[in-house]
């Protein structure tokens, strides 16, 4: 059985724990405290020199990092990752923007407001933070405003990666409401069988 | 025929002329002034709405865009990118942690010193960017005092990503003689055939 190395408020495990509940993979989730250090311990960085949850334990014992790489290991061979080739290369797209476009603006604002502490050298940056966040939801509501789905006909692992901290981008200050092809997208992806809210573990 | 919307200087775009002259593919190259707002225009948001370079665009007339994944576009089915599926995933995860953990510190920095302007703002961010960076080297380091390259026996997409900025590191002032084991990979990527040098233009 797989075991999720897991931070329930993070939107990249969240990204993990959403992709097996929409596959119906059981598996076992281990709480790491992000906040007290707990990625920083020998033991944990034997795991991932990197230091980062999600960290996925497979069942030969070794151990997968990078939240869009595990979407991308999982989804192999099933509905949630396209059979062409370009159209994988469009999801890892998306999935590449992510990671360097929107989650360092989003989710870095929404940790800081959740978790501060909001000082002098962070106050400094929120207004650049929140310029990059919303080019990156107008770069979003644009291609939404003409799909439904960011590639091909059904919801992929593109979608299930930039859902994860967009749908809760409020905690950080992002008003939605500016983007009504996001929350139409929003709404989509919540409506498929399997879905789970951010917060819900297996246990 | 391929053709590139590039910089010369940017290792983003210097990995798809990497892979292309490592694979013998012929393209046609495209300057884009990024200093000069040649990413903003309306032109250039048609085909990359996230207005970056590099950007692909395809026999077909469509774009493709985030080097990484066209890095994996182009590598599908070359020995650039392995079959085996864990070996897959392991090249992602290493391309997603210099998209997230090693490009915005060692790029970024070298960007800084190579364009300015270096303002208050960023000199506050110097030693965090410092720090960032040469945590990204140390995980690497680490990988590299027991493996020739990153995924597998031979060099992959993974390595691409990683070589880019790294190899120019010092540009934003890190001192690679403190990570022998990556100064040694260095020198085996530079070895293959087929190797470009970052600034070399198939002009």
């Amino acid at each position: 059985m797989y075991r999720l190395y897991d931070y329930l408020s993070s939107g990249n495990s969240y990204k993990v724990r959403l992709l097996l509940s929409l596959l119906g993979i059981s598996y076992e989730r281990i709480d790491v405290d992000i906040i007290d250090g707990q990625t920083r311990t020998a033991a944990f960085l034997a795991r991932n020199p990197n230091g980062r949850i999600p960290t996925l334990e497979l069942e030969d014992g070794t151990h997968l990092w990078e939240s869009n790489a595990i979407l991308h290991y999982l989804a192999e061979a099933t509905p949630f990752l396209p059979a062409h080739r370009l159209d994988r290369a469009r999801v890892l797209q998306w999935m590449f923007f992510e990671q360097y476009s929107h989650e360092p603006y989003i989710a870095v604002l929404r940790f800081w407001h959740m978790h501060g502490p909001m000082d002098k050298q962070r106050q400094a940056q929120i207004e650049q933070k929140r310029e990059g966040g919303n080019a990156a939801l107008a770069v979003m509501q644009q291609h939404l405003q003409s799909h439904d789905w960011f590639v091909g006909r059904r919801m992929t692992i593109a979608d299930i990666a930039l859902y994860a901290y967009t749908h809760v981008a409020g905690d950080g200050g992002f008003d939605l409401g500016n983007y009504p092809a996001i929350e139409q997208w929003l709404a989509r992806v919540a409506a498929q069988p399997g879905y789970v809210p951010i917060t819900a573990g297996t246990d």
